[in-house]
């Protein structure tokens, strides 16, 4: 099973020709997730070889246009691309009528079903939850209401040991325990048990989505330990003034959140476009919490 | 004084990689204006090094998303690029409650006035004049209101004979007299001729837009002998069908209006994105009309 996030759009407010604005596609256990939606989105799908229509969740973090510009063109294109397929939009409420009035101007209909699901960007929240995986939101700190998110797979069921398991010549009904962990008692009252008919399950892998955002420090608790933390981070330390005003992070404000989190790795997005370049954002990032990278657009992260 | 028009998207409604949905930028004699306004405009405006804050009139044709997904962005980009000056939109009555609903969800306002002009999609009608040029709705026939335009220099002043006007030694006052191409009595009674104090004028050029449209051939009076006529081309004949059925013009079609119109050029876009290549667009156009060009993201035409 696969977790691979690909970064459709590493900029800020305003786009360059390097970075698109804010979007990320995510893979996990074949379920196809696109967060964020900024203007040229489509067409970063396009680029990076995407398959537009696999994509079933859509989960927009707040209605600035670099988060969302991008996401009528996108249903426009699946629908002309023949889409029949529903989709889940998951975003603040007011972008149903958003996206409504312009299908209305334009005198279409889709012949796929929207469902919008409003967020709570006041508390952390299922927001979608099946057998492999759960995707839970996470109140930021923004100037508009602001929604980031944390993808978990479940804990995984184990492999057997094919091997052991014929040699045994148990009834196929103990597979269903020994998968979950549990042992099982035959038709005769013995025992089991799971340990010597399994392997080692792989670990259950999580992601979170942070931007736009101020530091949220007591949010530490909540993604402790997550395999990769994906986090804004529009400034350096020289605009950390800048940063406090319009409720942005500083790269090393990232860090710092990361480092109290314990998370594996961390990636920093949202460059605000006055840097010429990352190298700063890096060095600051780096000088509280080495294992940092800066991500670039059509950048592929597996987890 | 100029009058250059740069391809911005050349597509239709599905954008590819090498064709941006419908956007064209003028400068008409310092008149700068933009002809709708397709999904990652901003980004072609940036890529062909067209200063964004010169843009004062924004033209949209009708409310199909490939000719003003784009607009949102762009007007949020102007604003955080700090614009003052105000900008007048020309569009579907509907566009101004798309960009309002947006604006709100946002939190934001911009530090400069966008006045809205409403499109009549019904008559031909003027929608902006000023002493050096003039702008003209066209009602087109497509699936909903549509307009295309049709942009003419007015008839230029002369230009004085410098050495010859020297050598008169006529008083300065006969020089407005001359431009406007009348002629001068002078204080004696005396009259002078304007023809021997001035050049000949450069010829007025004029520019129009039709997309998107089926073919309308009872308009050729209205643009004769037009300079250039950008016209869409979305089909070739192998789908005149589909033309006919979505209400667009096939390649052939559009020239054979160019021909009844004698424009000078013919430029033709808004190319579906079925087609591999333009060769058959450009076999068929020519069998009626030889100077036609097929226009590419990126192109500038110099009238």
């Amino acid at each position: 099973m696969s977790f691979e996030i690909t970064i459709l759009g590493s900029g800020a407010a305003l786009p360059t020709l390097k970075r698109n604005p804010s979007a990320q596609y995510i893979n996990c256990n074949e379920r196809h997730i696109l967060i964020d939606c900024g203007e040229g989105t489509q067409n970063q799908i396009r680029r990076f070889g995407i398959k537009i229509q696999k994509i079933k969740h859509i989960l927009i973090s707040h209605l600035h246009g670099d988060h969302y510009f991008g996401l009528i063109g996108l249903l426009s294109t699946m629908s002309l691309l023949g889409r029949t397929d529903s989709l889940t939009i998951y975003a603040p409420s007011e972008l149903e009528e958003i996206i409504k009035i312009q299908l209305k101007a334009s005198g279409y209909n889709y012949d796929f079903k929207m469902n919008f699901t409003p967020l709570n960007s006041k508390e952390i929240d299922v927001i979608y939850e099946d057998k492999l995986i759960v995707i839970w939101t996470i109140p930021l700190n923004h100037r508009i209401k602001t929604t980031g998110f944390l993808i978990k797979e479940k804990k995984k069921d184990l492999s057997i040991n094919g091997e052991l398991f014929k040699a045994s010549k148990l009834s196929l009904t103990a597979i269903p325990f020994f998968r979950k962990g549990k042992d099982f008692i035959d038709e005769k009252g013995k025992k089991h048990k799971f340990k010597e008919y399994t392997l080692k399950s792989s670990k259950s892998k999580s992601y979170a989505y942070f931007s736009d955002t101020s530091p949220l420090n007591f949010l530490s608790d909540f993604i402790q330990e997550c395999d990769a933390l994906y986090h804004e981070a529009t400034f350096t330390e020289q605009h950390i003034d800048r940063a406090a005003k319009t409720l942005h992070s500083t790269a090393k404000q990232a860090a710092l959140f990361a480092k109290l989190s314990n998370v594996k790795k961390l990636y920093l997005g949202h460059i605000s476009s006055r840097y010429e370049n990352t190298k700063q954002h890096e060095i600051e990032a780096k000088s509280v919490f080495d294992n940092t990278e800066i991500v670039e657009d059509g950048m592929k992260i597996s987890l």
